[in-house]
């Protein structure tokens, strides 16, 4: 069996990725080749020095391989595992660099933390809108590459964004394409608050990537939402948000459940309406002392977490490289870990196609019927059983709330139809008539304005060649 | 064969209908009876005296009713046209009036043109916001009522929103019925500025009401559409408006024909995104001098001659109620014409479905397979031809382009399902939800001013009842 794993680079997430496979024995047993790929080098080798180290003290037989070729990363693969962010890096930074000045130029033209953070989308250090091009480019260009190399293989897409993704492979390539989130964990923490066993609970959730909502939530045979509803009468006003990232149980999302009458989870917690949105203020009212991750104190700061983050882990792998005696599992026993698996569901996915060993998972497929009155070609996030023989979407019962459909989800997915329309087009006009509908928008020309200065930023060429200023009138 | 016309009081529509009835003689001379029904005593009789006279010098057998009672109205009607607007009056006041007030109350925040203009509906006299509830509400009480006195009668609905108001018939009742409108008239504009006699024109029109597209263009064979290209071309700079209504040809409708790829027809023309429509000299650009009716200055003016031409027709009346002399064919020959149809559908409808005489229409109709990728039960505007056995919809060829179904007719049908689950849930959350998402807000305290000084003004009593104030938290 072969793995590729597409930006392993990444390090930590790549490194995870290949500890749950090392630490499913089944099938680490069978000897997987895991070809790392990445287009730094540097990067590149951090995660082989580290993989190789890690593999060895864990004593299983998985094979390393590393390459810059995406060609030879995929020939033959089974699995692909696509994590790359594609989104072009300015003169001497990262990518975060060259979202954070992109939001920079947006919010000198009144778009607060960025053109990209729209209705039901404040997950906003990927976009759907115009810097999804990039994404979707090499997305393709991965199942281009499968359709030759590896025509039978699987891609489990990682990167975001999901759903545009997901939904353009499903669209566009005949090879099999799943996208992958673990956005519905959040149902942990709805158990937990509610002081509910999470493994006697009977949880169903169902609707978009970064849009799913617990439809079904019961324990001892009992519908558990009075739980909730008695949560929030004698808990909800003292709850208090314990970072930036822990907004599950916030105010905006007990907004949502009232409202909706279905409780939102996960990364959907950060993608209701401007209602919660419309600044900071707004978003500590909503989203507990923090405002949540999706602002300008929060983002930056976790940006420079995950710059130190992979700083560290280059200088370890230095470290690692030049010294045989270090044991990873031993000094850094949390990142390194020999029992715990990560919480990421592909590993998982490739163990119930490989070994036969059925596994509940919530993944994202073309819908096919799933959820009524969504189309069957668009890609929805719900729960299935995956086995030897394939993937087995759950019935979802009970169905969705009517106005979860047509407010939310509907709404969503149209924004992910424009995004595809605009990128199969390549034609600037979409991007400015979906701004021309952005609350944030005033005038015409300042839609001109604000993409007229994006499209000027000097890493923005290719952006500027594939969708040419001009064509309005 | 009896028709009843809800809403007679309107006068001159009302004549206008039973005008084509009597001219149409292979269904005048059946002898039909046509009731006449409005709440104003007032405006009912003037109707009822000019439709006597007028009746009387045509010579034809159609036998005059006029009530005040729905049911006595609708009893045993086998065509009822529901042409009422249902909005309450102010104290003093008409129609407009009520209007008037609710736009100048938006505006003082921040919503031009009122809470009702919004994207894809600046056909700004009636809404589908909240105004609708009094619509909706009147057209289901002529259909319950018509359950009970007329089970196997039409209902032809010709009040607007249209299509809202079809939607919610044709979902909650089960008498037929269908919507009317005469926006597809804009073609012979199209075809007149062309210089293409309209009777060789191969065209068809499709959508929803407000929303429909020249998806077929053709003459002596050939697509016609370059020859409006070349218009755009030699004309299209040169061209200026004859009236506020005058907007077909505008360049507000050639850059939407450019950006969807089809021509918008009619009414659809007035209904853009913002880009054309944030203030007056931005309509002015887009839609000629006046700016289009949908403004400031042109819809008051509008109003002063609906109200003007009211007063008019109530004086005639009262004239000849008191003088058998007057002639009214040949004192106001346009306005009593003796042989000129309206133009109106509904009539030629009666004709087609009464007498067998086929007929091709444009009607509003659950879309059932007939539009690729919307909903069965959707109401959309079609083609149709009509006759002994029925409605028959056309196929629709060449199908809508992408860009029309999911930038146009999409976001309009969500519009649509929002202000019926607004109407169904009786929340007034789901208003302040719709106004979250409009590009005029600015934050949740602007929604929740907005409305609540909109439910204060004194003629809107029903609607505080019926969605009271503070669901929200």
């Amino acid at each position: 069996m072969k793995l590729a794993i597409v930006g392993a680079g990444s390090v930590r997430y790549a490194l995870q990725l290949l500890g749950d496979l090392a630490k499913i024995e089944e099938l680490s047993k069978k000897g997987p080749v895991v070809s790392l790929m990445d287009i730094s080098e540097e990067r590149l080798e951090a995660t082989e020095v580290l993989a190789r180290r890690y593999m060895e003290e864990l004593e299983v037989p998985v094979k390393i391989e590393a390459t810059t070729s995406l060609e030879a990363a995929l020939e033959g693969a089974d699995y692909v595992i696509n994590t790359a962010l594609a989104y072009p890096r300015p003169e001497g930074g990262d990518g975060f660099a060259a979202y954070e000045k992109v939001v920079e130029v947006s919010e000198k033209h009144g778009y607060y933390r960025g053109i990209d953070a729209q209705e039901f989308n404040f997950v906003s250090t990927y976009t759907y809108l115009f810097c999804s091009y990039y994404d979707l480019t090499l997305a393709l260009n991965v199942a281009r590459t499968m359709e030759k190399y590896a025509p039978e293989g699987w891609i489990l897409q990682t990167g975001n964004p999901v759903f545009e993704i997901t939904q353009i492979l499903t669209r566009e390539s005949p090879v099999k394409a799943v996208g992958f989130c673990h956005g519905h964990g959040g149902v942990h923490e709805v158990c937990e608050q509610l002081g509910l066993p999470y493994e006697e609970v009977d949880w169903q959730v169902a609707g978009v990537n970064h849009g799913i909502w617990l439809n079904r939530f019961r324990h001892n045979g009992q519908d558990a939402y009075p739980l909730l509803d008695r949560w929030m009468e004698e808990k909800g006003s003292s709850w208090e948000s314990r970072s930036p990232w822990d907004v599950q149980m916030s105010p905006a999302v007990m907004d949502m459940y009232r409202f909706y009458g279905m409780l939102p989870i996960g990364d959907t917690c950060r993608n209701g309406s401007w209602k919660y949105n419309y600044d900071l203020a707004t978003k500590k009212r909503w989203y507990g002392k923090f405002g949540g991750i999706d602002n300008e104190v929060e983002r930056p700061r976790f940006h420079d977490q995950l710059r130190e983050g992979k700083r560290k882990m280059l200088e370890l792998a230095s470290e690692v490289a030049s010294d045989p005696t270090i044991r990873l599992t031993e000094r850094w026993p949390r990142l390194f870990s020999r029992d715990r698996l990560s919480g990421e569901q592909q590993i998982l996915f490739i163990q119930a196609l490989e070994c036969g060993t059925p596994r509940r998972l919530v993944l994202n497929i073309p819908n096919r019927g799933v959820i009524e009155g969504i189309p069957d070609d668009v890609v929805v996030e719900i729960p299935a059983r995956v086995d030897g023989e394939g993937l087995h979407p759950e019935r979802i019962e009970p169905d969705l709330t009517p106005r979860i459909k047509k407010m939310y989800l509907w709404p969503r997915i149209l924004r992910m139809e424009w995004a595809l329309e605009a990128y199969r087009s390549r034609d600037i006009r979409v991007f400015e008539e979906i701004l021309v509908r952005d609350p944030r928008t005033r005038s015409f020309e300042q839609v001109q304005a604000v993409l007229r200065d994006i499209w000027a930023l000097p890493f923005h060429e290719e952006l500027r060649q594939n969708f040419p200023m001009g064509g309005t009138t």
